[in-house]
């Protein structure tokens, strides 16, 4: 049984857990709280991958008053060896005596192996307290343990009449600079961001995260790592001076199977990497398998998509988006403007795809829309 | 000098006036309290048009104690003879003390001769309290007043990515009965509702209100005054079997000069009012025509506009619209569904058409934004 204190203190686990959000990945977010006679005597977070999970630290930082205390920990403890030791024989080395978990670990062969180490040892294991809140912390670690994929976010500037640009491309800016800098953050935190070859082409994106538009204090460290810029050009048509090869971070171009050819070898030594994958029955890569490498190859928990109307509309067409992330202007485009996403199969109202809007904010004189799409 | 219980007083005053909503057009609504020793002795409004006016009502109510009392008044009390005798001299026999008036009269000939008078009478007048919130309660009839044409809502529902309908035309329902009740009051409040013939033609659309839909108590009494159907058919096209000419309340079809031919005495005959307007220069109707004309001969203080992409357009372009009513739901209706707008002369960004959001609310599922857009 979890106490209203216990929900107190492990709404503070959760904010620490949240001191990764921009650092911690390909690793879930995780904060812990270590609390004796109702005072708190060590917390931590985790930082970075190979460095020491939230528990460590936050034992570490408690010493000796860890003994006969309880750890709250917004994931359960890990009882395997990875980079480092496993965190279930830290907290019973320490002589824990209640650990309180918000939610099991996500990977189905593990799950539950911590709790039960801890119970072996004769430690009290409660599980659950905020898992709403720690699920949605981790969400994309989640969707890639238990799906084997990213969780996708589809990010789009439009107009209030549901434009992204001017028939001749022309979009800068739809949005104001307090929408501009939250599509900063959301990049910070993504593993990934993809788009088309069509966007490099027209656009030169760079697709980078950029420290003086994050308004962070600790921006500089944030934008050290740049998330994986992935490019799905299915006929390898990626211009060698595109402006993301040269920028910091990786550049991954994705084409169909066989479609490289010559041109590999000059994209790999203008900056990109070329991976061939198998094309989807439209002869494009095939965007199921896509998701799949990007978890399978590169870890990747939260890619963010970024795109014109076309790629946009397939990945929403697939079934393969798991948040709406759009910001509104109040301006509008008009009808000659290019569209929000390429759906082209509706055609009565019962094929229309329905959505559940899960957070509405202004930003700046913006709107932005966080919405689900209900599955097919 | 006014102060807060002034103020405090006015906003009984305005509520009151609120009550006129959906009944007192083509007069403004209007509302008063007269206050002694700190008491409200009387109140009133302003129900229909030929019916006492607030003051008189108040006064009624208040009978003997209206002498040395405060009359709050939300509009500048009238000094002519129209229908009912003039309120100023109304107040002047009742003794009233002082007079705090929200607004002036909008109509600029008759502006402040209200306040003259009572002034000249040795009563007290302070103009201006709570002045913002009395235009916001007739904005359509200061519209009229100033300008000699009615204040135009372009009300439409639409998908999250700015669609109406499908391509076909099927459209219902993209919104939720929350968001409909709302439009059914908001016609109900207007004074006429414009359309294009194509909607008729099309949808068969009645454009009536509905008591059951209306959720208000009074819906009967509101829904026995339909507002005026003002359907621009340049071309006389309007079908003789068209729904709302057989619906209650009247029907006015708009044709170009010279066009209305012998289809006229059909038309008439199945219940059309049928009237012939200059065209503009795209050889229909000219709008800003049609607006004076529903000013001057129909006293029209609030129009209403439900129609397609094209003629909602027209009016936007001719930087006619004043308020854009959306209903937003939560759907994706795809890129070959109907534009919200046909705006076809957008090309470059800085032709964009800014607007200024002014309210964004749940309805349901739905979202209700209102955005007025900046005049070109």
């Amino acid at each position: 049984m979890t106490t209203a204190l216990d929900h107190e203190w492990m709404a503070r686990a959760l904010q620490l857990a949240g001191h990764g959000r921009y650092t911690s990945m390909p690793n879930p977010r995780v904060g812990c709280v270590l609390v004796k006679d109702g005072q708190r005597v060590g917390e931590g977070f985790h930082l970075r991958a190979g460095e020491p999970h939230a528990e460590i630290h936050a034992l570490r930082d408690a010493g000796v008053s860890a003994r006969g205390a309880t750890a709250y920990v917004t994931l359960e403890p890990c009882s395997h060896h990875g980079r480092t030791g496993p965190c279930c024989e830290a907290l019973i080395e320490a002589g824990v005596a209640r650990v309180v978990v918000a939610m099991e670990d996500p990977n189905p062969v593990v799950a539950g192996t911590g709790s039960q180490k801890l119970r072996d040892a004769g430690i009290e294991v409660e599980v659950g307290c905020l898992e709403v809140d720690a699920r949605a912390l981790n969400a994309g670690f989640i969707m890639r343990m238990l799906e084997g994929r990213p969780r996708v976010r589809l990010k789009q500037a439009m107009s209030l009449d549901g434009r992204t640009a001017m028939a001749s491309g022309e979009s800068q800016w739809i949005t104001g600079p307090e929408a501009r800098r939250d599509v900063q953050r959301l990049r910070a935190e993504s593993c990934a961001i993809l788009s088309g070859v069509d966007s490099i082409i027209f656009d030169n994106s760079r697709l980078t995260v950029r420290a003086e538009q994050l308004g962070l204090d600790d921006a500089e460290a944030i934008s050290a790592r740049q998330p994986l810029r992935v490019i799905v050009d299915s006929q390898l048509r990626m211009p060698l001076a595109a402006a993301c090869l040269t920028e910091p971070g990786r550049t991954l171009v994705v084409a169909v199977d066989g479609m490289a050819g010559p041109r590999r070898a000059r994209l790999e030594d203008a900056g990109a990497e070329v991976i061939e994958l198998p094309a989807g029955g439209d002869g494009r890569v095939d965007l199921t398998v896509l998701l799949g490498w990007l978890a399978q190859h590169e870890q990747c928990n939260e890619l963010l998509v970024e795109t014109g109307a076309t790629l946009a509309g397939a990945l929403m067409d697939a079934d393969l988006v798991d948040e709406l992330r759009l910001y509104v202007a109040p301006t509008l485009l008009g009808s000659e403007a290019r569209p929000l996403l390429a759906l082209p199969g509706i055609e009565r109202m019962d094929q229309q795809r329905r959505l559940e809007i899960v957070d509405i904010r202004a930003l700046g004189q913006d709107w932005r829309i966080l919405a689900r799409p209900e599955k097919k």
